[in-house]
């Protein structure tokens, strides 16, 4: 820190002009305030006293933010230069996590309310659609919370969308630039402007959780828990409106809706408007073959294995092992019955397909079926070469050559990941979190997934009894995971700040 | 298999020709059969009836190994087509492995006389350096079978060292590459063959294995005993003549000497001829450095944890410490405490450490520091080009580019490693080992260390209460890691055999 002041008239004139961002980030609160009028509406229709803290949090909020807009007005027609574009995501992701944790703070519901570390977790656990809870007692927490909990991991799973469309393409990382020159490429035929695109993505994206809520209706469920429950699918985040999940309603017609609703939400976007326009190209997408390949051979496998060890018939088999697997492969931590105790060859699979995650350009976390399919080509052209050292094999993904420097993001990206898992699951042993719940907290955060593994944080379990310093690791874990790692640690490079 | 038999002539007729591997091989159990009369000897002398079962063996072996060599004599001056040279090495060292395990086999000490299961792990254990006893009672084993585990680790150090010197490199398996180019160079002016540099090695190894025997013995070991540790200690493998391992010997002075032997064997031997030559790039070598200095860090830091928390004073911190840190570290295994109770932080630290290594070129296993060293400059290089888009930054390792080639291979490595690393976790927990055992068994067997964590199979654990099947898992993930993965997994590729 100190070396930091010392220096510090060379370091900010080396800065990146933060104007435009503060006043990029100022439009985002406003937006995010007039949200927050929706829970306190919904408290105060229902007689509740915490539209109170909604309502106060939404005025103050506005009131900052437009002060924020005004003062930071200026020309934003140059567009952004690298660093601006690297700054924008964390500082604007970071603003609207904690901006969106203050109703919670204010809220009187019992051990959210007055602790900021539980209120910051809650918030960005559901924007960065995580949905891993410290709320105990969802099943009496009053209707706003548990809306204003959906309605975040809404907002965020819309956010990543764009922020996977938009920004982290043009920034290459991560292999994100093998969708860069395929969405553009697309776009410049079918829609003039990338803000067209967006308009439309939302468009399906709430089209999508409306059918999916009338679905849940439909299947049983009142209109509120439809709602939160919708909002919580599409965007793959998990967060639900009881203690005991989705195991709540032993209804078969609810899981399934569950199921298509994850999978609806897992699946590329850009895909979705493409075939609203007649292209149908989602059904040769490479990338959605394998993440439906997989899905549907990890379901097969442990049904198989569920009813050959007699838990269950083949109907609650097939429904119980497709929760499950869906739920972790996209991502999102719903369950119907708490599958750790499906014993040691069931964890194990678990474990694996939390690495694994859906499609990018969905809501979806983890490392991404693409990449895998990635390394998958590079491993192939490596043993090709230990045979054949002088011969020249092309490498080719989705019917397409597969340039290098994708290759070498997506390794990077591998790296990278593997290397956060392990210094957080360190970090979290080192506070006396047995090995099981550090290794599955550390993957299920930077996946954002939700539920890890173990009693203490498994789908049975909450995230409320872990030490504080872990919470706050696992803030850090969420947003790191769901801003694909670069975007954050390169804020990290000195050389970034010196510009 | 049906398919395969189905297909038999054409498959049979693209085999690489077998014959001129075969009398390699029997080269190699000739001399394997000869060492065998050593434990025989030492038996005999001790008046222990297991003499027998030494000496049948050597004279059974050596008939029929004598019977492969006629049989299989062949004009050899063409040398080896790549395909055989990935065949020479599993095969050899499968024989090996295999013959090695027979007079375990027929020897009265319990528990390990009579099992298939348990001779073959402990021959496998030895040769591959891991050092995990399926053994109960060494305490009581007789000498013969305490000597014959020793010289199968020395055996089996001297043996990798001697393929990672003349076959991996040549192979281009896993970025060894790096080391074909500097050996052949420099071999090229030092001394003319590659048959002379090996020869130095073995001087080399058999010299410090003599000084560490010397050195245990004036630090108060019995003869037999130091003899054994020092087989143990240079081949950096871990088997003890005591069931509790180094902890037996409440002797700093031992301690120390197995901590400097160890570090001795991890280091690369080609430096230490070239040190003999009063060429000192042994002091400046990059991956030396690196090592060193890992090593340093973390031991000084575990010692300062040590003393904080008030278990041990500064000196019996450092020595406990080192030992432990060294000894995952070269993938030894050695304990002079049980380090597992040392807490969730040290656990956490233990299991990272775990998947270093220590030098290519030396005994040593694992993942090995220098692809560290390369995925850590394939890293930087991937931050500069997000900042940088247009640049270019060339990556120099030890002073000299470094090839995309080398890191194309390292990257693939890395990927299959954790690949193995994960299937062998999940396999290991569907036989309901519990993750901890599976997760650090897993790992401790792919980079030949010995003990892995928690009570089963901890440093104060036996290998010997894991299931049968899982015995087996292991001495083929002991081999796969030895052999860098590649040479094994190659021959799983169909095209393989197609020619």
């Amino acid at each position: 820190m100190r070396e930091v002041a010392g220096k510090a008239p060379p370091r900010s004139s080396a800065l990146p002009r933060l104007r435009p961002l503060f006043h990029l980030v100022s439009r985002v609160l406003l937006g995010l305030a007039g949200f927050m009028l929706v829970p306190a509406a919904v408290d105060l229709a229902h007689g509740h006293p915490d539209w109170r803290p909604f309502a106060a949090s939404a005025l103050g909020l506005a009131a900052i933010a437009a002060l924020l807009f005004r003062a930071t007005r200026c020309d934003m027609s140059g567009g952004l230069t690298i660093r601006q574009a690297f700054l924008l995501t964390p500082l604007s992701w970071l603003a609207v996590c904690l901006c969106a944790a203050i109703p919670f703070y204010f809220s009187q519901h019992a051990g959210l309310g007055g602790s900021i570390t539980h209120a910051v977790f809650e918030a960005v656990s559901g924007l960065t659609t995580t949905g891993a809870t410290v709320v105990v007692g969802l099943d009496t927490a009053p209707p706003g919370i548990l809306l204003w909990r959906a309605l975040l991991q809404w907002l965020g799973g819309i956010g990543i969308i764009a922020t996977a469309l938009a920004i982290l393409p043009a920034l290459g990382v991560g292999g994100m630039q093998l969708f860069r020159t395929e969405s553009s490429d697309r776009s410049e035929k079918v829609m003039p402007r990338i803000r067209q695109i967006t308009a439309a993505i939302v468009m399906t994206y709430a089209g999508l959780t409306l059918v999916c809520a009338v679905a849940y209706m439909l299947a049983g469920m009142g209109p509120l828990n439809a709602a939160a429950h919708a909002l919580s699918t599409i965007s793959t985040a998990g967060f639900s409106t009881a203690d005991a999940s989705l195991a709540q309603w032993e209804s078969p017609a609810i899981h399934w809706v569950a199921i298509i609703g994850m999978l609806a939400g897992a699946l590329p976007f850009v895909l979705y408007v493409r075939l609203l326009r007649r292209d149908t190209s989602i059904l040769r997408d490479s990338q959605v073959r394998a993440f439906l390949a997989v899905t549907l051979v990890a379901t097969v496998l442990l049904a198989a294995w569920l009813v050959s060890a007699g838990r269950y018939g083949v109907a609650d088999a097939l429904r119980h092992a497709a929760l499950s697997v869906v739920s972790i492969m996209t991502t999102t931590g719903f369950a119907s019955t708490d599958y750790t105790g499906w014993g040691g060859a069931a964890t194990g699979l678990f474990f694996a397909l939390m690495f694994v995650g859906g499609c990018t350009g969905s809501t979806a976390g983890g490392i991404k079926i693409f990449r895998f399919q990635v390394m998958a080509i590079m491993l192939r052209g490596q043993f090709l070469r230990l045979l054949y050292p002088r011969g020249v094999f092309p490498r080719v993904y989705g019917g397409k050559p597969l340039p290098d420097d994708v290759v070498g993001s997506v390794v990077a990206f591998f790296t990278l990941y593997f290397a956060c898992y392990g210094a957080l699951t360190i970090l979290l042993m080192a506070m006396d979190l047995d090995f099981l719940t550090s290794a599955s907290a550390a993957v299920s955060m930077l996946s954002n997934i939700g539920p890890g593994l173990g009693p203490l944080i498994g789908p049975s379990g909450n995230f409320s009894a872990l030490p504080e310093g872990a919470k706050w690791l696992l803030c850090g874990a969420m947003l790191l995971g769901r801003l694909e790692l670069f975007t954050i640690l390169i804020l990290f490079m000195p050389r970034f700040w010196r510009g």
